[in-house]
């Protein structure tokens, strides 16, 4: 090798030195390809056949680079277009599109444009047949006349596609890896998810929302897995169905599809005003019900039963995948709630809050961290960064300045619009650049069946259980609207587009993505009907309003002999939040953020050192009530009238040790006393326990 | 093929179907390969050895995404690290030490936890040799033992350097592809510089700016590019050269390492409220010669003579190189401003400013496509981001939202703070695992003088002949702080790390990293001490003070010969701005925002329905004063006592034709009276003439 030769190897070594390991745009990597070859030309003296080449790969790579920029721009002209007419809609009151069902059609446009009106090119493939190996390895490094190149694994393909590889450069070029869907576009969205979480409504509804998402998802997993199995099987007699189509796979596509996301219901139900717990309801369920998709699909994938029959049941893998499933859930879970936790503690005991450039760095910082947390130690990002974002919000945000409030707020609302979007609008030009459909008429048709049947065995039978312990009860209006608005949305679509290897897999991202096109067209577009022909009240400010009376349900009364077992059922099933309640507000809060009691009233007495190290001065000073945000926590779900303050108890609080032990004493009686305020409360009726202290200074003596 | 392999192959098809080709996180593959693994070993039924196989790889994939999540996790803690220690140096009121040098200690000390502390790995490259080609193609199709597989090439690697190739996983783990800095962390980073501009004082200085960012640059350049081929010259002599340098490569070292970044000192002098026009010219310098340094370099590296003695002197290949200087910097201009105005008018026509979250991703979409559309076109994205930022904090930010306003200053100064910091830590880090350092102790010292005396006969002589032409010369204590401040940083850093394929280049960005290491910590501790040696005044508010009067310059009398002339020099100069003052304020400012005067009053009256269609309503009803920041706009450089308001014009604008033709009048006589004006304020001295009003309707005979 001549020294020459050192500059014209250009990016070879340059890549060598420093793999682009971590993230590989191609944007860059022709870019790079183009500067070197450029470097290197000012090298290249001689060997004119191989300057030649040296060009045709510049050329190639420039040519590359340009194209790569192209397909980019064309996804922020097309969410530039988008944000323009969701402008036009939104000013001339449009309602019966929403911005995503707006940014789908543009992507469809722009779809059978570069399908059609985009000349096919041939693809640079060379096929070698080095038939001495007896595996595949990760890099190879190929001597091609006197030089080596190293190459890495893109994946496998099988014989009979290498002729049909797609030839149209520029489709190719728009297709992004599905996991660009699932590590990047999805957590801000998800994030955003549990931070914005309107948690008063949240918490009060937080029994219904754990069981329609947990339980409700399960069912209607698998009622749609077995409905779907059925319309195989059926498939198979007529001779529709041309490859594999195993349990599991149905199992699978249960699981995808069952993940919902009423985004356009919500967006059109936060204009509208409309009801505040009904909103809740969806909007909690449809955030839960996309964690519990991931990990339940994830689960179905890793059953994995043993011996010959693959696909029959076993009891061992059955259980293997349940094991799966609660360890990665919880693992997630904790993986969230902990950043969570230590960003809120960071953000107590630094006085970050004077410089909220740096609060909100290190918020952001933190909260992708667990992302990556999560990832590295082999559970669900995207889980584990919802529950980071509902922690976020509950202790780190009371700590953070107003400013960064606001900041991290518009942050991460920006960047989960421009994620949201940009996936919708992915989702239209899949239909047409997505070169591996497979259109299946009775699939899909039996999949809408399926999808209806299981959203209505799930929200009607669980309603009826949940209506048993509620003191106020989910109407049926309610419940027609949760009926009406399981739409399926990015994470459907996320899930399915995740692998599409198989027949099967990609029958589902087919029917899929349909599904996704036509529950938010038809189904968004008639939610305002429907909210007014289910005469569900609007107007009502989500933030603002007091805790409604009863009279603003509509439809409210369980009849006689329910009740009597309701109320039994609401106060047993009520205890565990009222535990939790108590805790999180006699210890975590005041450990966690500037609000809540003193440590030093809540801690026994031998903590006092610990207490006093931990209570932030803040609490002391801070006789002016909290923002409502902050301190307004239901103790039970339906208990609406039960609104506790943070801050009435640091008037007693601030006499050291002597209210510590009174504390003490009544930490002791939380829970005969806390139902005794129900009690009373259930039988007065309308005099309502409004006042504002804390469960444990609540004067029920001074009352009596 | 048996139909089960269908699921086993996996990801081989998935990726095929959807080739990663525009964002190809290997987290994500890692993760794609993992979950394909997994839905695989679902299939895989007999082939024991095979599944062993799968089994390995799937372990491999889930290890190499568990390390992906691990290194990007390191740099989240590092960044997390130096916000806390930022926050504490604030808080304390350290200074010696800036944020930026502080994250290169901390990365400094990573890499070496991870250089020495971390087990080598041995890597699974797998040799080998087809050698029936005679040149690489992009993508290979490997048969091993009948199954195909996919490789994309990585590059060329020297045969001498196959089996010294990095053995440690976790070092090529944060290794990042030196393209991420260009195309990722520098475009947010020159954008918020663009965006955060003070106008005022930039466009006061602008001539003097634009002297030290071209001629200073190309100055420094070339003295620093002839002083190291000197030292490369002397090298050669005493033996302590292994390889080739030639004197484009010298050249190369000069334009790279004279772009300089003085964030450390422009930190300070932020937070000491230092001289504004000081402030002025050194920010406004460093971001332009960023841009200059960028185009600079490529223009050498594109320059090739023909020939055989490729490093000898070409007059055509020179005027080629300068002629790409040329046209990159005149492309890359056109296109930032293009895409600001067009920007401009999309806020101005719609009314976005209703929705802030829309039109907050709609500034965020066209200012990156910016950089899209530029690379597309083949000019330097980097380049017309910075165009494109000063043109929207010119036009756009006046017609923002007052919350868009703030939304989109946060945002970008969230991610100019990430990315620089992020950038330093990484510089910190790369000192240590960056595995091809070539020191060279003659280089490094030589670079060090020429680096200064390339500064010093870029600093003094043009300030000699600028302070010929400004009112309000350039004292010798700006001066040597001018030459002080000479750091080196990010986009130094950028440039050398994007190509280090050779000897030469490997030794440029070794000494680079220990340039910007020495400026960032020494020089940047110094500031404060050389602040109050060189007697610049502090406590000044950069964006409420008022044109600063005379007195308040401290070197600052031109003496007697010079001053006629300069005042010659500085009408004949201040024409073309004067002239594109008038155009900017009556017709752009106009078209492209709310503010100025009625374009009914300004264009001729045959062109009244256009101009009546342009205006914006907003600018008959808007009666009270602008927004300072909008509204002042320096006429000539150093001429500080004319300041324009942009509004009090609008008065006499509404009534129509006569005004008209009016201003018409006045903008036939506008140069003549500006310099009467001038000369009038010249001779009074201390009778300032800043009443707010625009030049052309300045009421000059009423005065007179």
């Amino acid at each position: 090798m001549e020294p020459g030769d050192a500059a014209r190897l250009g990016l070879g070594r340059a890549a060598r030195a420093l793999p682009p390991r971590l993230l590989l745009l191609p944007l860059l990597l022709g870019r790079g390809l183009r500067t070197a070859a450029a470097a290197s030309s000012s090298g290249a003296a001689a060997e004119d056949s191989s300057a030649m080449e040296e060009l045709a790969t510049e050329k190639e790579a420039e040519e590359s680079h340009r194209q790569d920029s192209v397909s980019l721009l064309t996804f922020i002209l097309l969410l530039t277009l988008t944000i323009l007419t969701i402008w036009l809609f939104k000013h001339r009151r449009v309602r019966f599109l929403h911005e995503t069902g707006l940014a789908m059609i543009y992507g469809l446009i722009v779809g059978v444009i570069l399908r059609y009106g985009t000349p096919a090119t041939s693809g640079h493939d060379k096929s070698l047949s080095c038939t001495q190996e007896d595996r595949a390895f990760s890099t190879l490094l190929v001597n091609v006349s006197g030089k080596f190149f190293e190459y890495t694994l893109k994946g496998e393909i099988s014989p009979g596609k290498i002729n049909s590889v797609e030839q149209n450069d520029m489709l190719r070029k728009v297709t992004f890896d599905p996991e660009v869907f699932f590590n990047i576009l999805l957590p801000p969205i998800i994030f955003h998810a549990g931070y914005s979480l309107k948690k008063r409504h949240f918490f009060r509804n937080l029994g219904s929302i754990l069981a329609y998402a947990f339980l409700g998802t399960a069912v209607s997993c698998f009622i749609i897995g077995n409905l779907m199995y059925g319309v195989v099987k059926l498939m198979k007699i007529v001779g529709q169905l041309s490859d594999k189509f195993y349990y599991t796979d149905c199992l699978f596509f249960g699981a995808i599809i069952s993940a919902t996301d009423p985004v356009t219901v919500l967006a059109i139900f936060n204009e509208l005003h409309a009801d505040v717990d009904l909103y809740a309801l969806l909007f909690g369920e449809s955030v839960l019900n996309d964690a519990v998709a991931i990990v339940l699909s994830s689960s179905i994938v890793a059953y994995q039963p043993a011996g010959l029959n693959t696909h029959a049941f076993d009891a061992a893998a059955f259980f293997k995948s349940v094991g799966i499933f609660l360890g990665i859930f919880s693992g997630s879970f904790t993986m969230g709630a902990v950043t969570g936790v230590v960003t809120a503690l960071v953000t107590k005991f630094t006085k970050l809050h004077c410089f909220p450039l740096l609060e909100t760095a290190l918020f952001f910082l933190m909260s992708w961290s667990t992302f990556l947390l999560a990832e590295a130690c082999g559970f669900t990002g995207v889980v584990a960064v919802l529950f980071c974002g509902i922690t976020q919000a509950h202790y780190t945000y009371n700590n953070l300045s107003v400013e960064s409030r606001s900041r991290t707020k518009q942050l991460f609302e920006v960047l989960h619009f421009l994620a949201e979007n940009f996936i919708f609008s992915y989702m239209g030009l899949a239909l047409f650049t997505f070169q591996k459909h497979v259109f299946s008429p009775v699939f899909i048709i039996g999949a809408f069946v399926a999808i209806f049947l299981g959203r209505a065995a799930h929200i009607y039978p669980l309603s009826f259980f949940l209506n048993l312990g509620r003191r106020h009860k989910i109407g049926w209006n309610f419940q027609h609207m949760m009926m009406f608005s399981g739409l399926r949305g990015a994470m459907a679509f996320a899930l399915a587009i995740r692998d599409t290897a198989s027949y099967a897999r990609q029958m589902m991202f087919t029917t899929t993505l349909l599904i996704v096109f036509f529950t938010v067209w038809i189904i968004g577009g008639g939610t305002t009907p429907m909210l007014s022909w289910l005469n569900i009240r609007v107007g009502v400010d989500p933030d603002q309003d007091p805790p409604p009376n009863n009279d603003s349900f509509q439809v409210l009364q369980g009849d006689g002999p329910d009740s009597a077992t309701g109320n039994r059922t609401k106060q047993e099933s009520a205890w565990l939040f009222r535990l939790w309640y108590s805790f999180d507000h006699n210890y975590l809060k005041p450990i966690l953020t500037h609000s809540g009691p003193p440590l030093t009233t809540t801690l026994p007495a031998w903590c006092g050192l610990l207490a006093r190290c931990l209570t932030s001065p803040q609490v002391y000073d801070n006789q002016e009530p909290l923002r409502e945000e902050d301190s307004d926590f239901i103790l039970t779900e339906g208990d609406l009238t039960l609104t506790y303050g943070d801050s009435t108890v640091t008037a007693n609080g601030s006499s050291g040790s002597h209210t510590a032990s009174t504390s003490l004493e009544g930490g002791r009686r939380t829970k005969s006393s806390s139902e005794e305020v129900l009690e009373r409360d259930l039988g007065m009726g309308d005099q309502k326990v409004s006042s504002r202290g804390t469960r444990l200074v609540f004067p029920l003596d001074d009352n009596a």
